[in-house]
């Protein structure tokens, strides 16, 4: 059974053809450039040279027709014909507060998305056209949204309200959603079957760190916190987004700046994290490298905030959880930055977190799960190099299967 | 040895007369109305009746002769003579990063006062007009300036620094501040009191709750974060104040509701926190007594969501501290909201934080310091009444005495 995975941004459209019975992605790739002109496709199959070609796609409808063309065509296909392509799955970054689970996608689905599309009017709109030019391409074939939000959804009010007039949460939904749900759900999961218990038995904080980075409190398998709230900028400091800051700076500096609201959002999103405060970087390894003079304390500070929001965020979760099993690392940096995680673990001893130093710093995505914690932490540190995929093409084969309810009962495959 | 206590607002001047010598308030009192017409003082005694009085106040400068006419006139006096005030000590609310102590006031400092207004543009141009005004209604006396930012001057740069681009920090002065320093500092040496040790080998947390709330993670009696942050908007839920939210909410609402970054500015000050949410209430005492049908859920939902947030500042400070030694409910609510205090320090029996439920909710201020946390507990919980005007007038006193360097190395009267 063969399962396409389509996220399409405002000017992309990415796309995965699984292999479910192997359990592997087969072709992968991404349209560029989608209605701004000189477009193209960059298209990967394992043991092949990347294709490349420039075509001229005006809307994701044509985006979706050549990703369907480029999967059947003799020279660049792994399927033969489209009607191999048992179901289309499609992210859709933010499901609001209507979708708890990934759903099959029907014409009161798409309402719904629709109805919440002001929430992420970068997202959520390209994620709709993609959804409508699927159905047009490959009108026989069911359709699955799976949503950046949906594992969130089981928080307590208390921990998703903000203390903001309570009429822009009844008129505009402004609460905490939460994203990287995929990869929360998946590394926690996993967590919990190193541990030999129940996801349900098991108290986990799941820190997803990549160039956006989330953190979660799983209490008894569910999400009861997440440090992104009603968008993706809220929580850590990451690449280009500014997390946590006092609430008055972007109007404080809307004022001193003498800009409006839509240029300070591009600020904070674009020009913040780690590139803001070290003036030139995102990527964690260069900024770990930089040797300038001139840079080198704004990298070192840069280091050594990101660490210590990190560790504030262990506090506050473990606080949350008030029993911690496992802390979870994953994604990019999470998974390679042991010098960040060495940081980032280093004093809590008295909350029963140990880690193997040697083991931490040794330990990268490569080796796969790795418990870095030493065997008198009361509390389990791993290493476990998430796979949203999975989840994502695992919920679109559950749903045509009629064997999923949601992610609380079903019996994902990786939970062996 | 007499000292006058002041503290200019945008429209009013408080004002307290210390006895230090009986270490007591001899008299107190507030000019509201100053500049906008129709005027008054009100001042207190001890044993008299409330005087109130309507003058005319078109400035500060005659509001602060008001104050002086008013403690020395024969009828409403307590003391016979302007001379007899020893000195004059300011409260000044934004030092920035220039005062890490209190400081005795001269050309220089006033000069730098005002380099750093625009950091608390309501704020600090009153607090100079009142300095200015003192100079001229009691010119040979000497005046002190005490910040609420100075105590949290010893933060490392990791803590204080935000995510956003560095050019802020370096040209308009954004970073985390912190204020309600001299509360933090009281009750954190009389915890150390408390614990029979010094304040240098104590790791505390103080949760000063108010109107306005702030918590201080204080190192060896020094502080090392503080939850409020470029302003005293970052943080904990306040009665009007909506503290931590994603930074992209404002700007989401601003776009939403078509307003500007000063009226947003406003609706976070003075419309969320405890009020946003209740839609009715600041005062945690109407919150909780509140049983109209409409408003029941949402009341309870602001008690919830305040505890919670408590909850998670102790985990989070717990981590950045490591070993902590005790935590300090203090003001209003801190000291009197035994509900409160319960709802956040449930549940937290793993991280050694044990409180005596029945004590807890029968300790008031009125009961002076107060250990709530059981004999086994290995964090100490009290519930200390704070002071702020102690360390007010004695760092004038000591700054007088020639005896001050600052507040790690000054021996306050309380601490024995």
């Amino acid at each position: 059974m063969f399962i396409l995975a389509l996220n399409c941004g405002s000017s992309s459209a990415k796309y995965q053809l699984y292999d479910w019975d192997n359990k592997r992605v087969i072709a992968k790739g991404v349209v560029e450039r989608v209605g701004i002109g000189d477009s193209f496709i960059v298209h990967e199959v394992e043991g092949r040279p990347t294709y490349r070609d420039e075509y001229e796609c005006h809307d994701h409808g044509t985006a979706v027709e050549l990703i369907v063309k480029t999967l059947t065509a003799s020279e660049t296909g792994v399927i033969s014909n489209m009607k191999e392509i048992s179901a289309v799955g499609h992210r859709v970054v933010h499901g609001g507060d209507k979708f708890k689970r990934s759903v099959r996608l029907d014409a009161d689905v798409i309402k719904t998305i629709e109805d919440v599309q002001h929430l992420a009017p970068l997202h959520n709109p390209p994620n709709l056209a993609g959804i409508r030019a699927a159905y047009e391409v490959l009108p026989d074939v069911p359709q699955v949204a799976i949503f950046d939000t949906a594992f969130h959804q089981t928080m307590p009010d208390y921990a998703y309200m903000y203390a903001v007039p309570y009429e822009w949460h009844e008129h505009y939904g402004v609460r905490r959603y939460g994203f990287h749900g995929t990869s929360h759900l998946y590394v926690s999961k996993r967590a919990a079957s190193l541990l030999g218990k129940s996801s349900k038995e098991c108290n986990i904080i799941t820190m997803h760190i990549g160039n956006g980075v989330s953190h979660t409190a799983i209490k008894n398998g569910v999400s009861v916190d997440t440090s992104m709230g009603l968008t993706p900028l809220e929580g850590a400091i990451m690449g280009t987004r500014c997390g946590d800051i006092d609430p008055a700076i972007p109007l404080f500096m809307q004022g001193q700046l003498d800009i409006d609201y839509r240029k300070m959002d591009t600020i904070l999103n674009k020009k913040s994290g780690m590139l803001g405060i070290s003036g030139k970087y995102t990527d964690r390894r260069d900024i770990l490298q930089c040797n300038f003079p001139d840079s080198k304390d704004r990298c070192r500070l840069a280091i050594d905030m990101e660490a210590y929001r990190l560790k504030k965020y262990i506090g506050t979760y473990y606080a949350v959880l008030g029993r911690l099993d496992a802390i979870v690392f994953t994604a990019g940096v999470g998974e390679n930055a042991g010098i960040i995680r060495q940081k980032a673990l280093e004093g809590l001893e008295d909350m029963g977190i140990i880690v193997d130093e040697q083991k931490n710093l040794s330990t990268f995505s490569k080796h796969g799960e790795t418990e870095i914690s030493t065997p008198e932490s009361k509390v389990k540190v791993f290493v476990i190099p998430t796979n949203e995929e999975l989840v994502f093409v695992e919920d679109v084969v559950a749903i045509l299967n009629g064997t999923y309810k949601d992610h609380t009962e079903y019996e994902y495959s990786f939970l062996k």
